[in-house]
Order: structure tokens, then sequence, then C-alpha cells
């Protein structure tokens, strides 16, 4: 299956000799795209001094004593023999998964907004499409959640899902595990309940406890990662990770958290980003709920204590705040404001890389022939379905 | 006792005629002084045009239809003939209590800031002067209080206190009694370390069940009230005595309250007079913490979990943030700023209105001999103490 393109097969490269934010990686690629970072970094291109020079203004290293791709090269090196994009992409195809870049349709765009740290590419498991920032709610919290986190993390889970909000957490014990389950046990069949984003690879069911319940998301929701199939979920790459939960919802929901806490790092994420945060208050005697309060006493985060107020913050589905960037590479997505909630529903079971039938829809959609037949003239006519020789399908405009 | 200034006893007779907040009433006194405001109350003195006109203009209805002045007359006729204020004057001297108006040098600038509703007078029970604004905390809250809001209100109330704050309070069941008791059990004999502000006369033990508590704290603490003796605890006073309690203090805290709850009243008080508001966080199924979330979900309040966080938010001892009017006023206040704490001790073991000794003081201040002597020394020079034939008493610049 050689359909890839240049650009895809080195980004999945460059995902892989990168580490998660490395700046002059991704600044290289901002500045001579992927393909030719690529092969600067297999030393198959020599870098002109016009090349650096952009670069070191892009890192904002101009007048550094050092050049910053010189280190780069040398850490990279190391790496270049073991890349091998063809075969991550066929393992990637054998979990039948895709992978999402800057140049395909389903680019989450609200990951522009992390700007120099914009992943390189996402390795995604899962059948529907990755949901808009505006229709995501980030839940997370401590893995040692108390039996109070666990019961919030379920009625906010299931509530955001029954207002039509996708789930975003990190997989992890406690919070996160309870989040993904209650999106899960709340959903009907159609969209993607819930979105695990992973330190490690796509393949890697970590921790091991979640494995269960890491396999029923890639079968009803989206795993998502930026390392390749394989890679190790290691310290950096959480911290890094917890980025693109931030980055992807329309706001970012810590449940539980003590003083220090990962949670806390995901909600500062969020904030860096402009995007709404809530915490969830609790007792002042748990030392579960002090990260929390932290949150609500330095005004990082909004008191949170129910979903509808986790939905008022998110702003209205596909409606919400929008850093600028992303409010500019949004409209297409933005359109969908005006949707009905049965026709965002035949949107949801619309798949991107395949088609579907209108019987299938009402499967999908939980809806009737005549309303998913109705639907579908309508998001024909919005430009966000189209028809194909095998059905219908999702188009992104 | 004939030496009640005309002033004082105008007031006192005010007090009685006008409800508080009477807005024309207070208009009046601010315009013409206390005593020709209770003459034209009594018909005993016309009103000129002009007066009527600078009242009009100060309560911002110049161009009203009706003349504010003729319906407030109307109003406070009834009243008239029952006014006797040399009678509660005497009835104040049997409880041991005195009468504190802007004329005196107690009074606490920190009213100002009511602006249009600054109280007429105070009727005071107690023996220690009522301490500045910067060194009082109101901590209230509903009065079906829970186990965890008591508990809480326990350990914010006793850290306050041994933070050298006094704690302002209403002495209703719930929260207010809590705080009261807790304020008085951490306290040693020096200063008031509790005040409760009573919407009936502070004669008047309301609710009947605290009477006991209100008693100690007219010993121990202090019993203040807008209205004269023998007055009856309305829904009307309740409200307004809740604008007393956030204006005496540096801080108000909020510690359960649901979500329709008099102290998310007190709460608003303090806001809008631009003091800060603490709310104690809870489990988000508490009914008795609705009110608190709702108060940090708007932004009225900020998230406080135990003493050492409502003593920021107030500020440092002396040094909090005032309002503009008050930063004025209250330049003899924070002149304490540079004291010592023993020396603070002393200060607040120096009675207003009587003399005391040295021997007196290493009592009621818990201090030896020697720092008594050395505190007083330091106090007189800062013009805060005086020696009189008597002993040692305070004075305020």
């Amino acid at each position: 299956m050689g359909t890839d393109s240049s650009a895809t097969l080195a980004r999945a490269a460059l995902s892989r000799l990168f580490e998660p934010s490395d700046t002059v990686g991704l600044g290289l690629v901002a500045t001579v795209g992927p393909v030719d970072a690529l092969r600067i970094a297999r030393s198959e291109l020599a870098v002109g001094g016009e090349i650096r020079r952009s670069l070191r203004e892009l890192l904002g290293s101009a007048d550094g004593p050092r050049d910053p791709l010189q280190d780069s090269l040398a850490r990279w090196a190391p790496r270049v023999p073991e890349l091998a994009p063809e075969r991550d992409l066929a393992t990637l195809r054998r979990l039948a998964g895709r992978l999402v870049t800057p140049e395909t349709d389903e680019w989450p765009v609200a990951l522009d907004d992390l700007q120099g740290g914009t992943p390189i590419c996402l390795w995604v498991r899962g059948t529907q499409a990755i949901p808009p920032q505006a229709r995501l709610a980030s839940v997370v919290g401590s893995r040692d959640s108390t039996p109070y986190g666990s019961s919030v993390t379920t009625e906010l889970s299931a509530g955001l899902v029954t207002r039509g909000y996708g789930v975003v957490s990190g997989g992890a014990y406690g919070i996160d595990a309870q989040a993904h389950r209650a999106a899960l046990a709340s959903a009907s069949d159609h969209g993607s309940p819930t979105i695990a984003v992973l330190a490690g690879g796509i393949d890697r069911y970590y921790p091991a406890g979640n494995e269960e319940l890491l396999r029923t998301i890639a079968q009803r929701g989206l795993l998502l990662a930026e390392v390749p199939p394989g890679s190790s979920p290691t310290r950096w790459r959480f911290l890094q990770r917890n980025r693109l939960i931030a980055a992807l919802s329309a706001v970012t929901v810590i449940v539980e958290a003590r003083w220090r806490s990962g949670a806390l790092n995901t909600a500062h994420h969020a904030a860096a980003l402009g995007r709404p945060v809530g915490a969830v208050p609790g007792s002042v005697y748990s030392a579960n709920s002090a990260g929390c309060h932290r949150l609500l006493r330095d005004g990082t985060a909004v008191c949170v204590a129910d979903a509808a107020d986790v939905a008022e913050l998110a702003g209205p589905l596909g409606g919400e705040p929008l850093g600028d960037r992303a409010r500019e590479n949004a409209e297409p997505v933005r359109d969908q404001d005006g949707l009905s909630v049965p026709d965002l529903l035949v949107l949801d079971g619309l798949p991107v890389r395949a088609a579907t039938t209108v019987d299938k829809l009402t499967s999908v959609a939980g809806l009737s022939v005549r309303e998913v037949i109705g639907g579908l003239a309508r998001l024909e006519l919005a430009g966000l379905a189209c028809r194909t020789g095998e059905g219908w399908r999702r188009r992104q405009r």
C-alpha cells in the first residue's frame, strides 16, 4: 500500500526521530517542510546559511552562542538508522489506525494553537473522526482518586456525553479511567464518546491494568498519540501528552488533584492556551482536592460542580471561544453551529475515510430513515457530507 | 448623668426613628447634622427650600415628582412621640454599654465606606474597643450547618484569633455561633476575640437558644447593633445588619451557604464595598456548599481552605487593601502597622474609656511586667497610649 504521501511518510519518520515538543525539530519542519526536514536530519540535504538563520530567528535564538540545529542533529543522529516509517505505517494499518497530519482533512486545527509545540502528527486508532474542539471536554485528575472523585467524574463525564461532548482524558488509573468508562457507558453508538491521549504508542496499553479499557476505547472511541507505535510512555512524554489533552478540547476540568499533581500540569497547559479550566471543589480536608482548590484560589480555574457548569464554560457547542489562530482555521468546523441535534448525530456517524449507507447511519446515529435522509440532504447542502459511489461520507470544508 | 452631648442624644433618638439604611434620614443627617435632623423630624424646625434641594441632590432624586423628605416625615411621625433617647442611653449604661458615633474616637471608620448607608450610631456592649478593620475577619454561614461546616468554622475562627484577628459574625445558629464559640475558646484574655453584630437590640438575646453565647460575647467580646435596646430583629434589620458585618472587617468568609442564603447577602455587601470575600469549598453533593460554589463560580469569592488563606486575603494586619475613603480616614489606625506582637497585645489590653494598671495589663495581655512597661512606653511614643491619674488608657490619634 504505497499510497502514503511523501509528507505523511516524512512526518511518520520525524515523529519517531523527535521527542514531543522538540522545538528545534518542529521549527525545522515549519521552516523547510517535513520532507526536507527529514532529509536534513538524515544528512541527505545540506543546510544552507539562510535556513539556519531563519530557524534561529523562529526559535528566538538568533544571538545564541551555539547553533541549535547542530546540537539537534547530533541528538537525532543515533535514531536515524532506526527510522522505518513504512514499517510503522504498516503497523498502524494492522491496528486499523490512521496517521492524521496537518495535511489531512481530519487534522484538529485546535492543535495549531500550540504553535511551536504543535505535534508533528497524530497516530490514531478508532473508526470515528476526531470531533472538533468545540465538542470535546477534557476530564482529568489524580490516579489515586477517592470515591468522591470517582463519583463526580462519573456524573460529569456522563453528563457531558449526554450533552453532545466527547470526553478527552489520559487513560491513566483513577479519574482518567473513570472519565473514559462513564463516557463509554453513557454513549449511544454514534460519535466518539471518549478519546484517550496516550504518552506512549497507541499499541501500548499503559498502564497494564487499563488494557481492557484502552482496547474498548480503540473500538468505540479514539486512541491518540504523537509518538509512533511501540514507543514507551516516558515521563517527558507524559508531561507533553498533557498539552495535547488541553489543546484538543474546548474546556479542561480537573476533578481531583493533590497539591502537586500532573493534572495541574494539564490545567496550566489549558490556561496557557487561553482555554477555560474548571476545577471541582471538595472537602478542605481532602488532600486529593487541595490541587483543585489551589487552581481555584490562584484563578487558573473556575469552580464547576456539574456537567452543566462545564458545558457553560465550554460555550455553546461549536461556538466556544477559540484562540485567534484556531478561530481562523476553524471556520469550516464552526459552520456546524446551526445544525440540529439529529443532524449533528448524522454528521457524527459519517466516516471520514470510508463511505457508509443510510441503513447503517440509522443504526449508528440512532435515528429514523427519514431523519437520516433529511439530515444527509442538509449536510450535503452545508458541504459537510458527500455522496460517493460507495455511499455517504463526511466532507470537511 | 447628663454628660451626653447633644449629637449623641440626637443620634440615639434618630437610631430609633430611622430603620437601618433609611437613606432619606441618613441623608438629612449628612445635610444638616444629627441635632437639626432630629428637630426637623420632630417638626421643631421648618425645612427651607435650600435644605430640600440639597437633600434631593444628595439622594439623586432632584427631578423626582415627589419630595422624598415629605414622605419620610410622614413615615417617621408615628414614632416621634416614642422617642426617649435619655431612657435608651440609661438602659445602655445599665448594660455597661456605650454609644459609638462618628463623633467619638472609637468610631470604626471602615463603616464610612457604606456612604449613604453608614449607620447613625452603634450601640455597643463589651469592655474592649472595637478593633480596626484590618484586624477583623467576618466568618458567616448558614444556620443549618453540617458537621463539615462546623468543623471548618472552628478551625478558621481559631486560626484567625491565633493570628491576631477578631472574628465578626451575626450571632445566629450554625456557622455564626460556631465562629463566635471557637474565637472565644481560642482567645487568651486580651483583645476582642469576637464581635456579634445583632439585627435587634443588644439587650435582646436572639435567637433565644444562643442567649448563653451572646451573654458571654457581651462579657468577653463585643455585641453591636445599630438599633437601640429593645428593638426587635426584623427581617429588614437582618438584611441590613449583614452590611455592617461586611463593612467592619478586612475580609468576609462564607463557610457554608445554600444556593439562596442570607450569607450570600453578606458576601455581596462585602464585594460591593470592594472587600475581599472568601468562600470555603465543599462537596458538590452538599446543598450547604452550593452557595459557596456559586460565589466561587461567579467570581464574587476566592477559594479559602484555612485561616492562612483568609489572612492572606485580608492582607497583613493593618496593611490590608482599603476603600479610598477608608484609606483616607484610617491613617491613625494604620500607624499600628509597625508594632510588634507583644505591643499589639498591650494595645489591645488598653481600655478606651477607663484607665488600667501595668499589673492588670500583664494579666490581660498575657505578658511579663517588663514587656508591658516597654510596650506602654513605645505605645506612648507612638501616640497610641496615654498615662492618666488613674493609670494607662488607649489613645486614638
